[in-house]
C-alpha cells in the first residue's frame, strides 16, 4: 500500500519476543496487561524497573519473563527473594539495565521516563530490531544522536504515545512529497480559557488537575503550559519526513483526535481514540497489523461535539519556545527540556509562578546561546552535558522571578 | 505497509492514460480540471457525454483526447463540426460509448449517472485495469454482478465519492480481521431537526436546499431522506471487506469527516476534507500515491466545531430500508433503488409528500417480495428486470399516498 518507506516503522515483521524497559510505570504496566491478554502471541525476554521490586516481580511472574532487572543495586536481594522458585533470572544495577536492553528481542518497549532512559534506549536501538519508544528525551534532547543510531542499526522505530502513534497511522507510509502538514492536538490543559492575569496566580494544585488524562505531575504541568505539545513537535520532527515548518498544533479540548496529517490533495487523515495507552502500545506491538485492545470504544454520537481552536502563544509561550529551539537545532532542544524540568520543579515547590516556567526556560536558552553552549551534539556525552548546562542555567536564574 | 490485499484498490500502478465516461457532468468536469492542471502526467483516450456536445468538444480539445463520443446519435454531425480540424476522432450512440469504455486505458473514470452507466461501466471493468467508480447503480443495483465482473477481470476498483474514498484511505489496506466497523457520515440534510409533523409538509423547494454540497435534484432529495446514505452503505458493503452489521452511519452536519474506520485496537481513522470532488478524484488517479489538488484546505481552528448525532430512523426511515434491502440481498437493493427514483420524482412533481417517499419504497419492496420478484441476479439482464419491476411497483402504488 505504501509507496515509500521514508516514514518511521514501515517494515512490519510480526513481533513475538518482547522486552520492557520500565515495566512498572504506566506504559510498562499497560504493555504487561496486553501481553497477558495475548499469552499465545508473545514471549517476554527482559523486564526492568528502577525501584519497585514487588511490581517488577509480579510482572515477571505473570508474563513468564526470562530476566528481571532492578535498577537500584541495593534491591538485588529483595528481587531474588521475590522471584524465588520461579526460575526467572534476576539482575540489578544500571549496567544490568543496559545489558537487558541489548538482549535479542523482536521488540523492546522503551518506557523508562526521563534522562535515565537515554542509555538503555540507545542500546536497544543498537540492537537493530523494533523499538517501541515511549521515552521522550531520546528524541527531544538527543534527537540527532538517537536518530543516527537508529539509522545505522536499521532499527524499526515505532512511537508509543497517542499523538505520534496517531501520526504513524495517519501517514500510513505516505511519501514525504505527498505530505503537506502534520498537526498534533493539545487538550489546552486546565487553563485554556484563563486570562494572562489569572494565569499569574495559578497554584500547583490547580495545574495538576488535567482534564482528560491521568498522568504524572511533570507531564501534567507540561500539558498546562503547552510545553508538552512543544516537546512533541520536536519528537515528530525526528520521527516523520517533514520540516519544522510543516509541523503544527491545534487545541482540541476533548483529546479525541490525537493527530491530523494533511495531504497535497486536500485530504486530512485523523487518528482518534478514547484516551488509553493500550491503543498505541498494541499498535507498536502488532504494526502494520493490529491486535485487539480492550479499550473503551469511541462513540462520536454520544460525545456529540469535537472542538478546535488555535493555540494562544501569548498566554502559552512554551509552544513557540519549543518550536524556536527546534529551528535553532543542535543542543537547543536538550537545553530547553532540561531547563523546563527545573522550572516545573520550581513551580511545584512554589518557588516561581506558573508564567515564570516559560520565562525561566526562555532565559536559560538565551543565556546558553550567549555562553556558546548551543552546539551540535556528536554523542550521548554531549547531550548529557547540554542537559546539565540547561539545568544549571535555569537553576541559577530562578531568583529573577521572585 | 498493507498486510493484506483484501481491500479495494491496493495494487497501485501509476496511472497515465485516462478515459472519462460522463465527461460533462460534475465528476467528469472535475476530472478534466485535474488532468488539465497536470498535462504532463496524463494522456486522455476517450471522453463521452450524453447530449452536451459543446462541453464534450471543449473537454476533448483541452485534454487532447483521442476520441470523443456523444451518446445521442442525432448529435453526431454537431460533434464532428465542433471537433473540425482538431484531429480528435468522433463517434456517437450507446454502442460507441460501450466501445469507448473498452478502449485500453490505465484508468477509466466511470462517471455516467444512473442506470445508463451500467453497461459502459461493466465494460470498463472487463478491461481489467483501474476503474475509478462514480456511478452508484453499479454497486447498489448490480452489486453482485458488478463485483464478480471486477474480480474475474482483476480490475482495480477505486471509489470516487467522498465517503468511500475516505473509507479507502482510512482502511489503508487493512486486513478484514483488524476492522471493527466502517461508519459513513451523513450531513443529516436540511430537515435534520424537523419533527415528523413538520416533515409531512416539506415542499420540493425546501428539500432542494442542501446545506453543504451543491448537487443534482435527485441526490439532494436522497440526502434529505437519508436514502443517499443507505445506498452508500450498500456500496460500502461491496467495496470493503466487512459484513452488513459492521456498517453504520452517523449524522455529522458539517460534512467535514466523510468516513470513520474503527479498528480492533480502539483506534479510529477518519478522513476529512472540505467538500470538493477533486479530492477523491485526485486520489483515484494517483493512488496509492497522491497528486496535488487545488482545493480549499481544511482549517479546524476556524471551523471550530464538528458535531455528531445518531441518525433518527423514525423520522428518516430510508436508512433502515436500505440496510434491510442489503441484508435481504439478491435484487432487493435494485428494487429499492428503482422504487426510490420513482418516489423522488413523484415528490418533486408534488404527487406525494416527503414522508411518502420512504413509504412508497417500503411498499414496493413488500410487493416485490410477495410477488417473488426478489431473486438472485445472474447478469445485467436480471438487474435491469428488477429495476423495471421496482419502478413499475412503485408507480402502481403512488395512488395510496394521496
Amino acid at each position: 500500500m505504501a509507496p515509500s518507506s521514508e516514514t518511521a516503522g514501515t517494515r512490519g515483521q510480526a513481533v513475538r519476543s518482547v522486552s520492557v524497559l520500565g515495566a512498572t510505570g504506566s506504559v510498562g504496566q499497560s504493555t504487561i496487561d496486553l501481553i497477558c491478554r495475548n499469552r499465545d502471541a508473545f514471549t517476554v525476554e527482559a523486564l526492568t524497573a528502577q525501584t519497585n521490586v514487588a511490581a517488577l516481580a509480579e510482572a515477571a511472574r505473570r508474563t513468564g519473563a526470562r530476566l528481571a532487572v532492578i535498577g537500584d543495586a541495593n534491591l538485588y536481594d529483595d528481587l531474588c527473594a521475590a522471584l524465588a522458585g520461579t526460575g526467572i533470572e534476576a539482575a540489578a544495577g544500571p549496567d544490568a539495565i543496559v545489558a537487558a536492553a541489548a538482549m535479542p528481542a523482536d521488540c523492546v518497549v522503551a518506557a523508562i521516563v526521563g534522562a535515565a532512559g537515554l542509555a538503555p534506549t540507545l542500546e536497544a536501538a543498537r540492537q537493530g530490531r523494533r523499538l517501541a519508544l515511549a521515552n521522550k528525551e531520546c528524541l527531544v534532547s538527543a534527537g540527532d544522536v538517537f536518530m543516527s543510531t537508529v539509522a545505522d542499526a536499521g532499527c524499526e522505530l515505532l512511537p508509543v504515545d497517542s499523538e505520534h502513534s496517531g501520526a504513524l497511522q495517519a501517514l500510513a507510509g505516505a511519501s514525504a512529497e505527498s505530505i503537506e502538514r502534520i498537526t498534533l492536538t493539545a487538550s489546552g490543559g486546565p487553563f485554556r480559557t484563563w486570562s494572562l492575569d489569572e494565569l499569574q496566580h495559578v497554584t500547583p494544585e490547580q495545574a495538576l488537575r488535567h482534564p482528560n488524562w491521568s498522568m504524572g505531575a511533570k507531564i501534567t504541568i507540561d500539558s498546562a503550559t503547552l510545553m508538552n505539545k512543544g516537546l512533541e513537535l520536536i519528537e515528530a520532527y525526528h520521527l516523520f519526513p517533514v520540516t519544522a515548518e510543516q509541523l503544527g498544533a491545534v487545541v482540541h479540548p476533548q483529546s479525541i483526535i490525537h493527530c491530523l496529517v494533511s495531504y497535497i490533495d486536500g485530504s486530512v487523515m485523523a487518528q482518534m481514540a478514547c484516551p488509553d495507552m493500550r491503543t498505541p502500545i498494541a499498535l507498536a506491538l502488532s504494526w502494520p497489523g493490529r491486535m485487539a485492545a480492550p479499550t473503551q470504544r469511541l462513540d462520536l454520537a454520544s460525545i456529540g461535539q469535537l472542538s478546535f481552536e488555535a493555540p494562544d502563544e501569548v498566554r502559552f509561550p512554551a509552544l513557540k519556545l519549543a518550536r524556536d529551539a527546534l529551528t535553532r537545532g543542535a543542543t537547543a532542544p536538550a537545553i530547553l527540556s532540561a531547563a523546563n524540568e527545573v522550572a516545573v520543579e520550581a513551580f511545584l515547590s512554589r518557588r516561581i509562578g506558573f508564567l515564570d516556567i516559560a520565562r525561566n526556560v526562555a532565559d536559560a536558552l538565551e543565556a546558553a546561546e550567549k555562553q556558546g553552549l548551543i552546539a551540535p551534539a556528536a554523542n550521548l556525552g554531549d547531550v548529557l552535558e547540554a542537559d546539565s548546562a540547561g539545568r544549571r542555567l535555569a537553576q541559577s536564574l530562578l531568583g529573577r522571578y521572585v
